[in-house]
């Protein structure tokens, strides 16, 4: 029997996070854990300069799940570090309201779930949802629950490499209108956001992030194609960000710096990283 | 005469941005903005739920600076998007008090602050000093500026590729001790968080994510292994965050799944990416 954590950035009490777990249910022992209010856009965050809280709820379905006033990074360290007495074999976080794809990752509360996952040495799989701008109305999470499903099964029978998670996402169709999987690489979200100032009832001006929502660039090969083409996205996302490629550039540049140099300060030696 | 926008995450009065700001001030036109408190450990944050506010201050110079109640991200993106008249040629991100090395990269405020820039298409320089736990006493930045300079001068000559910024970790030694520049790799962390609870006077407990301060793998060629050695580490960083080495073993994973295709919901047609 496999344990299972669920968590989400959308919070505990999300249709996404009752989908999910209600569908983990049917592949080992699930707990949730999930920040207690929205935490849409939080980063990899890691609380230090509080303490956190962790209380019960239950979800629509009755299930018991835990809360706590941090981050979704937060909830996986709580549960990782032993606020369970389980042993977890695999996180996973969402299903998120609104696809991560491209730069989003290492916004993503839904993503950085699961690399918090990873560095506690725990496979992680992030499944978000494309949900259009503007669209109100329920949300089906039924073809998002089970690609989380054959995701995550994938994971627990071949496991992930060092340093890597899967972030999933599911484009916004009927299950048959799904095309299937396609395995991509992060594409390139193009971020509309401009600056919104007004002013308050005391004259004094304050500044909201606003603008249209980010589109992608729908190349083939690409978390953003995929979806567009109608197909689930998997990108295996890894947590060693070096830019292997421009290693080599940056080591041709100066970094014998003649002023430093005068005053036998820091001594040039740049070297080129032996991988 | 190049415009340079100088953010930390310790908070716009530490004195490791006054250092910063400083060192700069000599290579272009500095614009302070930063937090206005300590945000150490916030990741990558994009404010949206709330709007943002922007304050005057003025650093222990007197030179005018400003300060705003979102994260480091959110300072680059108020500053990009038009809070500033100016255009600006690069965003630096630091003197941050402890060095961000390994896994630190995607919860660092100072470094997340670079990644910002690189989205709005600057290029980013992060700039961290190692200091080692339980130090108290003044802090000299002298020679982590001067390793500011001289990384912010090479990209200001030679541009950064697209999508990469640099984080720069300096060691907590003298200057005529520090060995020189090493191009690095992103190194491992090792983190020592364990969970501390407690129980507060109303008999409730909370928890704390407590324990030793993160140590690192000093290996050959890594940032840890730079700083261990007491050499400046000059790691490239990428948003692409795709694990190309995983992409053809999650490709060979079955994708095709007998109870969806059963209902004939999702059809299997897994694919390489094509990069």
């Amino acid at each position: 029997m496999k344990n299972i954590l669920v968590t989400n950035d959308d919070g505990v009490l999300a249709p996404g996070l009752l989908a999910l777990a209600q569908e983990m249910r049917k592949l080992g022992k699930v707990t949730v854990l999930a920040p207690d209010r929205n935490w849409s856009g939080s980063g990899h965050v890691k609380t230090l300069d509080r303490a956190l809280r962790v209380r019960e709820f239950h979800l629509e379905d009755g299930s018991q799940a835990f809360g706590s006033d941090g981050a979704p990074s937060d909830c996986v360290a709580l549960a990782t570090l032993g606020y369970f007495k389980e042993k977890f074999d695999l996180v996973v976080s969402g299903i998120n309201v609104g696809a991560n794809l491209g730069h989003d990752v290492t916004y993503s509360g839904t993503v950085t779930a699961a690399m918090e996952a990873v560095i506690a040495g725990l496979p992680g799989v992030a499944v978000s949802l494309e949900v259009p701008e503007g669209y109100v109305g329920p949300i089906d999470f039924e073809a998002s629950a089970l690609a989380a499903s054959i995701a995550v099964r994938n994971v627990l029978q071949h496991g992930l490499p060092v340093d890597t998670l899967l972030n999933v996402n599911v484009p916004f169709l009927k299950q048959n209108e799904i095309q299937g999987f396609r395995m991509t690489r992060q594409g390139l979200r193009v971020y509309h956001s401009r600056l919104d100032e007004r002013v308050d009832p005391r004259g004094r001006p304050y500044y909201w992030i606003g603008g249209e929502a980010p589109t992608g660039v729908p190349e083939s090969g690409t978390d953003v194609g995929a979806l567009s083409d109608g197909f689930v996205s998997v990108t295996p996302l890894q947590l060693d960000l070096t830019a292997y490629r421009a290693l080599s550039d940056v080591n041709t540049w100066d970094w014998h710096e003649t002023v430093l140099s005068e005053a036998s300060l820091l001594k040039a030696s740049a070297y080129m990283a032996d991988k």
